[in-house]
């Protein structure tokens, strides 16, 4: 699979995050003469929040995951690729409880502080003891800093590793945010379940810990899609080892901490670079879409009208054919059910009003516009010309390389 | 474009309606070498009953037959190909009110008697008086049963034309419905906006007639689905002209009308074929799929898991490449949002069970499986083991050449 022709140029520089160590391993899963198994071990009282998949029918280790969070603690995480353990019944529930086991039995912790997460084929028994043969090397192994080696353990048809950082200030205390991900069909069971990592030197507490990560979900991994489709095993955890208490940095322990938004910007920063990097890593993608919707009647309806937009296979598949079809973008305007007005719709893209007030834009110069459509990013904005409510969504084109990836890969 | 490999052997005999008279001509719209231009001339008191697209940016056609349909009465239909009127501001509604002058003229009755439809590309000014010269040659030229005439005016990125027709008895006197239909990519408003026209000589009033197409599109029209996607200009028009009336049979006039579930049968019959018809020329397909859920909660939320499976691009494409991907159904079944139970669930392709209860089905036999996914009609059934709701959905695969005739149509 040659690498995302929108894929950033390199790994990011990402700092070591104190408490925070991490190993890598061939666990032989599915895939030969690679890494599958990852491993993060956590020092002392590092706290866990997550946000599961919404599926009705969530893998097993998301069953897991949903149980454990609410102990709100963690010593460590087990990741593999090759398998989601998802459709795999009773057998599927034993393999995670087994899975933890072993981690825990190598670490010395409550199995119930153990996180799993799985991705790759759907409906296979995922044999927990392949873990047992890494398991002391994994343990052993763990070094601080290994974050794109962690990341390329959990690829499946990604095909470039995805890793972001950033710094807060808790007063006077610089404290680090690190995360990774995986994702590329936003979000195909067999391959392509969005899994992501986020680690922290902050000490604060699991409840605002979850509710930061809930707010910083909105605008980053909620406002990006590849094909509308949701996986049975999306995941994202975070893990705040509290390291930075040792800098001087007292704990947060209530949502009413003036050091809260800092930290969250922070995990916006992060959490936004790292949805990005899932949409450029789109299956088959070879335009990046940042779609804004603004004049809507509020925030809300906006982000319906740009998923709308986003999910449209019209519009993705125009768009990887390099024409501005606005007549499209209509169309998934007025299939969105929002409050719209076609009288007062217009239409940009790449910058260039193409359409104003019902009607195409007599002025727009068509050389432009198509000069704009074969930039490998393409911005599209919508005026509804109702209220004030804007949002923007990510997504990426339709190509027949989408369909060749999802068309070809079993048969 | 070659035809699909699932159209019908033929257009089927169609019977003339007493009371209906059609021509077809070649006004120049946007193709050469084809007519584009239909026009059907109504006897007497012909009633008229449409469903119309939710979009909330209907096209100027949409906005015109709203308004008309409240009077009931319908003394012509226009229809041209080539261009959908649609987004085309105040320009868009003098062409709709020309268009109908044009007409009203031409035969003699009220503008508000004529009912149009436009399909073709949107956002174009449509030029109306293309319609004055060729009105006279309509209406001289208007004669019964033009059916395959008709529907091959209308389409544009359709592969063959749509019809089909039934036979009811409203008591001793048997009754024709006619119907023809255009649309191909479900509904895309540049070239495939699904519109169907259904005409019958049975004596009945607007009221029990809006009642009566509103009910058989329910199980037909509004369960197939291409892309998800819905056009500004879907258009379903039905004209009862009563010539039936003088083979004896009375008026219905009421929704107490014993006869009325006779005539409900023969139009859900014309619509179910039509709407098949519409799957079979996907835009792209070679699978025509057929989606079965049942045991659930309700006859809706079986229609609602069966959309979100119908609608859902991996799921298409893993059809489109002869796998029984049965994850993939899982993910759809898990992201509808409607009660599921991850470990009720079961699953069969082309009758061949293939996952029960949460896991994989230890006993299918690939080999069967893999040679059910080579027929061109796919059956896919899901048993969600909670109630008695059952619906039944049609689409069809996603292809490499749907994205090509959506990515190449205008670049």
């Amino acid at each position: 699979m040659p690498i995302s022709p929108l894929a950033p140029a390199q790994f990011p520089d990402m700092p070591p995050i104190a408490g925070v160590r991490i190993a890598t391993a061939a666990a032989g899963i599915r895939y030969a003469d690679r890494t599958d198994v990852l491993l993060a071990v956590f020092d002392g009282n590092t706290s866990v929040a997550g946000v599961l998949t919404r599926s009705k029918c969530p893998s097993a280790p998301v069953d897991w995951c949903r149980t454990h969070l609410k102990g709100g603690r963690a010593a460590a995480l087990l990741v593999n690729s090759g398998n989601a353990n998802a459709f795999t019944g009773k057998h599927g529930r034993e393999a995670t409880r087994l899975s933890a086991q072993l981690a825990a039995r190598a670490i010395g912790c409550p199995s119930s502080q153990v996180f799993l997460a799985s991705t790759g084929v759907i409906g296979e028994p995922l044999d927990a003891t392949r873990f047992s043969a890494v398991m002391r090397e994994l343990v052993t192994n763990a070094a601080s800093g290994e974050w794109q080696r962690a990341a390329r353990a959990m690829m499946t048809t990604d095909t470039f590793p995805k890793g972001a950082t950033a710094v807060a200030r808790l007063g006077a205390t610089p404290v680090t945010v690190c995360g990774i991900a995986k994702g590329a069909g936003m979000i195909a069971p067999d391959m392509a379940t969005m899994l992501s990592f986020v680690f922290t030197d902050a000490p604060i507490s699991p409840r605002p810990l979850q509710t930061l990560l809930r707010q910083a979900v909105v605008d980053t991994f909620n406002a990006v899609t590849v094909d509308g489709d949701t996986s049975t095993s999306d995941t994202l955890l975070a893990f705040a080892t509290g390291a930075a208490v040792s800098s001087g940095a007292a704990r947060i322990t209530s949502l009413s901490d003036a050091r809260l938004p800092a930290l969250r910007k922070a995990f916006e920063a992060v959490l936004g670079s790292l949805a990005e990097q899932v949409a450029r890593d789109g299956e088959g993608a070879r335009k990046l879409i940042e779609i804004i919707v603004e004049g809507a009647v509020s925030k809300s309806s906006a982000r319906k009208v740009a998923l709308s937009i986003a999910n449209s296979p019209l519009v993705k598949t125009a768009i990887a054919g390099e024409d501005a079809n606005w007549g499209r973008v209509v169309m998934a305007v007025g299939k969105a059910g929002e409050p719209a007005d076609r009288d007062r719709l217009s239409i940009w893209f790449g910058g260039i009003r193409v359409a104003h007030k019902g009607e195409r834009d007599p002025h727009y110069d068509e050389t432009a516009v198509s000069r704009a459509m074969k930039n490998p990013e393409i911005l599209l904005k919508v005026a509804l010309g109702l209220g004030r409510g804007r949002d923007r969504v990510l997504t990426c084109d339709l190509t027949k390389e989408y369909v060749a990836i999802n068309g070809d890969y079993r048969s």
